[in-house]
């Protein structure tokens, strides 16, 4: 087999059908950033966008813009816009609050729609705030509810007659590893469960079904591959078949029937629009709506090739530049069981990253000794990879991180 | 008594302290803006703030700038900004979510910190989120947990051995009326339930003292008289000698007591920090930042003493100049039970207030029959009251507001 070599890197780029993308982000020289998982590049038109929504909407347009920029109906129209991206049909997706509030509405939903069961399964390496949202579900409740965890991979086999909803991140934080959405959520439903995916680290990344998964609610992420900007809103979907049999309880104005009749009692709006709590973060809703105009552009299935191809190109360069140097793979080695990130443990995982993040690699460590590496299809380059497997290689290679000094250091977090 | 006139109104512009402060903002040319207590005007400051954190801090440092930027601090940071403005310590308000939300958590709080009551007491014509959340929270519990609804001033003689919290909005958001914070916060105690505030018709608008009313709990909106923009988050306050009684269940990985630690069972923050749930909207938290940088410049007495003589400048004026013409003063005369707005009823309020928007006058109609008017401090003079008032007797003496068709129109909202 050939060696890998940036030349071969820079001829996948220039083959890459997604490679004018980059221009349209601003990326910061001498970078590599390799962290979009966790907060998204800006967009070239976001500032611009951002500049005439604060002075001329806001500015001077004033209160009208509700109606004459329809700001009363960003958490539907961008829904929509995200729907197209989950597999989800218009009307079964709205963008609100943060991932943690819509969970705890979704989760919610579940349990009473599900009334005769009182266990949340999920992973015990789910992404921390999924957990937090199902013990405070739970506790509030104080009707036995609790939360029960598996491992990644005992999940399908931990679904039984006691779980009411199974609470899975599709793409885990931590190792980049893939449920299968389809799977999963068949298995949750022959045993009468309900299925809740948290699409944080893969909208964005790839297409999803979710129709076709037949799922019942998922959550997601507005700031990693939708590239909305530190914060921006998170999305919610519920399948259309469950969407009016429960009022969920975070019941406020903008999830009213008529919000602007002022009833004294709740009415809930029909369809989606009762998942709609308070009124949207305009500024932050704006900058999300680029974000996810960019992802449209572009065919769904080519993201998830390029994002296969960079995650294989990664993982075959590192293993070849830094062979022997104490690096083991983490993330799945086979594409179909792989999110959009590479993730390698090596006992100086913290010193090693910071190393590599004061040479311009940005990556991210996670304990106890965990180098995440994340590619975002639509900006990131096959040299980059290269570039980035190679740095960590010469890293390990010239710093001796054998030396006890950086074990201790390893520790902190 | 001399006439007002509008020679008067500018000398008292001449000799109005804060008058610098509405250099401050952007206001459109050619309109009197008062509806400040719905959407409050835009600060200069603010386009070039966003704009550096857009393209510097997210653009630039990406990801680093959760601890350059001290952008994980927000929620805190602006918290305690808003503490000064409604008196709270340090460390006893957090700025997250939106008001709604909050109220979610509050009233969460009070329910378990009241185990043995059932009643959330609330004004009928209290502002309608306020409601629905209560709905929800009692209708998610199961435990027969009610909402009970007496009129604004029967709330003191309404609170009795069944009421776990008492719930009001300070400044009720149609006629202006105010409550006693600390006279109603007593009787609460007296009868052994718990308050709680929603102060988004008040903050930012005249000093407030949660800590020598005694008050429990406080929820307010940040997109008014705080000028944060549109949908800006909101803030929440609680009593130091409460916050570590309860989790609140909406427990987001930003309430953790280490949140990058990832741990897998919730633990909560010390103190107000477990109030806080998801990941802070960045871009909206900085334009809030903004407006309040601009409140706390300002002696908190002389907005008050500003909004007051507003009012009543804007009342006389009216009274005057429109004599006859079908007003009826909605808002309480005394200026010690008036928020900064003044509403005014008319047959014909919905048609009237379109005709004064045309007219480049900003207020509000609120069905069935009220034209609002807010009275924002910092950036309203007293021409403007003047000119409203002036403008609304020409409406209404030409227009002919007295014909059926337009009483008619006026059942539209």
């Amino acid at each position: 087999m050939n060696a890998l070599t940036r030349a071969r890197c820079a001829a996948l780029d220039a083959a890459d059908p997604l490679a004018a993308m980059r221009a349209q982000f601003a990326l910061p020289e001498g970078v590599i950033y390799l962290d979009g998982n966790s907060l998204g590049a800006l967009p070239k038109a976001t500032p611009a966008r951002l500049a005439e929504l604060i002075e001329r909407h806001w500015g001077r347009d004033l209160i009208t813009s509700w109606n004459t920029h329809d700001w009363i109906r960003l958490p539907q129209r961008l829904g929509d816009k995200i729907a197209r991206l989950i597999g989800a049909g218009s009307g079964a997706v709205v963008v609100a609050d943060s991932t943690s509030v819509n969970l705890f509405k979704t989760l919610a939903a579940a349990l009473r729609l599900n009334p005769e069961r009182r266990v949340i399964l999920s992973e015990r390496d789910n992404f921390p705030t999924d957990l937090y949202i199902a013990e405070g579900v739970a506790g509030f409740l104080e009707q036995g509810h609790m939360l029960r965890l598996a491992e990644g991979d005992d999940i399908a086999g931990a679904i039984d007659g006691e779980t009411a909803v199974v609470m899975l991140t599709h793409v885990n934080y931590r190792s980049g590893a893939m449920h299968d959405l389809g799977a999963v959520t068949a298995a949750a439903h022959r045993a009468g469960a309900l299925m809740l995916w948290d699409l944080a680290h893969s909208a964005g990344a790839m297409p999803l079904d979710l129709a076709a998964a037949d799922a019942d609610f998922a959550v997601g992420c507005g700031y990693k591959y939708l590239n909305g900007g530190p914060g921006a809103p998170a999305f919610l979907f519920v399948a259309p078949r469950h969407q009016e049999s429960f009022r969920q309880p975070l019941s406020g104005w903008l999830g009213h029937a008529e919000p602007f009749a002022f009833e004294t009692s709740y009415r809930p709006a029909p369809g989606i629009g009762r998942y709609v709590s308070g009124t949207p973060p305009v500024l932050s809703m704006a900058a999300l709506e680029v974000g996810l105009d960019l992802l449209l552009e572009v065919p769904p299935a080519a993201l998830r090739e390029k994002s296969v191809a960079l995650t294989e190109c990664f993982i075959a360069a590192v293993e070849q530049e830094a062979a022997g140097l104490g690096l083991t793979l983490l993330s799945p080695r086979a594409a179909e069981r792989r999110g959009s990130q590479v993730s390698f443990r090596h006992p100086s995982g913290y010193p090693v990253m910071q190393a590599l993040i004061s040479d311009g690699i940005i990556g991210d460590f996670r304990a106890p000794d965990i180098l995440r590496f994340g590619f975002a299809p639509l900006y990131t380059r096959f040299v980059d990879a290269w570039d980035a497997a190679a740095a960590l290689a010469e890293v390990l290679r010239t710093r001796g991180w054998d030396r006890p000094e950086f074990h201790r250091r390893a520790t902190v977090t």
